[in-house]
C-alpha cells in the first residue's frame, strides 16, 4: 500500500528516484535480487542516510544488514512516480526537440503515451512521425474529444515543445482540452489554472549552473 | 567588480538567474530602465527577500524605493554566469536532441559556441549541420589540436547528446581533448576527473516530478 501524503514531498528526493531506478534495473538485469543502501549511496556519491530517506517516501524500507529487495523496490518507485501506468499525452511542436522526446524510448518506459502530435507549420500537416499524423494546433480540443469518444481515454498531459512565443497559447488549448499536467520545454513561465500541475524543463538553467561553475574554477 | 567566492554558491539561486534575465531583457526591450524586487518576485510567485538574495550573489544590490538599474543588473547576471564570453564547445551526437541544441538560438546568446560536431554514424560523416561538417567521434582529440593550432582557442566544453551506452566513452574522449566541462544529456552518471565540472540535464527527473504530482492530485 502506497502512502498518500497530503503535504508536499521534497522535490530533490523525487528527482533522485529515477537514477536509483536505473541502478536497480541494471542490477536486476545482472541477476541480483538484493541491494544495500550503502551500495546505492556509493554509486551516486551520497550519504547512506539520504538514500534511505529518499527511498522511504515510496513506502518501502530496507531490512538492516540485508538491504532492499530489488524487485519490490522497483515496483514501489514506479508506483510512487506513477510510472507503472500509462499517461495519455498530446505533444505540441514536432521540431527537433519534440522529435527527440518521441524517439526516446525511456519516456515510453516511464508510461508516457503520446497519442497525438501537433504543429503550427502547415507544411507538416498530415506527415507521419512515429506512426502519428501531425495535426494543426487548432485541432487539439477536437482531438481530445475524439480520444474520449473513441477510446474512453482522457487527455492527461500536454508536452509543450514549441518556441517561447507560442507556449502560452498552446498550453491554454491543452488545458481547455482537458490536460491536467503540462510538461513545458519552452523557456517561459506559463500561467495555468491552480488545478493544473506544470513542470518546466530548465535547459538554460542547467547551462547556467555549468558555466557559472566553469567561471568559478577559472577565477 | 564581481565577487569571487571560494565557497559553493547555492545552486537554486544560480538556477533562478536565467528566468530573471529573461524578464529583465523583456523589460529593457519595452524601454524600461528600472525594476523593483517586488515586481520580479510577483512575476515568479516568489518572496521578495528571496529574489534580493538571489540577485545579491551577482554582486549587485538594488536601491531602496528605487530598485535595480536594468542594464546594470543584466550585465551583472551575464558576467556572473559567464554568459558575456564565448564558451568554445564540441557537440557529440547529432540526433534530434543534438540538433535541437544547435538550432536553439538561446544557447548561442548565452555564449555557447559549438565549433565542431561529431557522431558515431558513418552515414552522417561529412554532412553539414548549421554550417559544421559532422565528423567521426574518434577525431575529437585531433580536432581539439587543430582548433588550438589554427585559432589559438581552447576546447572548454563538451555537449554530450549520445545514447546512454556511449556517453562515458564520449566524455572520456572530450576530457582527453581538453574539455573542462561536460554538459551531459545522457541518462547516466559519468565518471570524470575532479577538475572537470559536469552538469546533467535531468529529463527523466523532470518527468518524475510531474507524474508524481499528478498521482498525488488523483489520490
Amino acid at each position: 500500500m502506497l502512502p498518500h501524503p497530503t503535504h508536499n514531498l521534497p522535490t530533490p528526493s523525487v528527482q533522485r528516484l529515477p537514477s536509483y531506478l536505473r541502478l536497480l534495473k541494471s542490477a536486476q538485469a545482472r541477476g541480483e535480487t538484493v541491494v544495500s543502501c550503502t551500495r546505492i549511496a556509493e554509486e551516486f556519491g551520497q550519504l547512506s542516510v539520504q538514500v534511505r530517506k529518499d527511498l522511504a517516501i515510496t513506502g518501502v524500507s530496507g531490512r538492516p544488514k540485508v538491504g532492499y529487495q530489488i524487485a519490490e523496490l522497483i515496483d514501489a518507485i514506479e508506483g510512487f512516480l506513477g510510472w507503472n501506468v500509462k499517461t495519455t499525452a498530446f505533444l505540441v511542436g514536432v521540431g527537433n526537440l519534440g522529435s527527440a522526446i518521441l524517439n526516446y524510448e525511456g519516456f515510453a518506459s516511464h508510461g508516457l503515451d503520446v497519442v497525438e502530435v501537433f504543429d503550427a507549420n502547415p507544411a507538416l500537416f498530415g506527415k507521419m512521425v512515429k506512426g502519428r499524423a501531425i495535426r494543426p494546433v487548432a485541432e487539439i480540443p477536437e482531438r481530445a474529444k475524439v480520444l474520449r469518444d473513441a477510446t474512453g481515454q482522457t487527455l492527461e498531459m500536454g508536452v509543450v515543445t514549441v518556441p517561447a512565443r507560442a507556449a502560452q497559447s498552446v498550453a491554454d488549448l491543452l488545458v481547455k482540452a482537458g490536460a491536467r499536467a503540462i510538461w513545458n520545454y519552452a523557456p517561459v513561465q506559463l500561467e495555468l489554472p491552480d488545478d493544473v500541475v506544470c513542470e518546466n524543463v530548465k535547459l538554460s538553467e542547467s547551462f547556467a549552473v555549468l558555466t557559472n561553475r566553469m567561471r568559478m574554477r577559472r577565477s
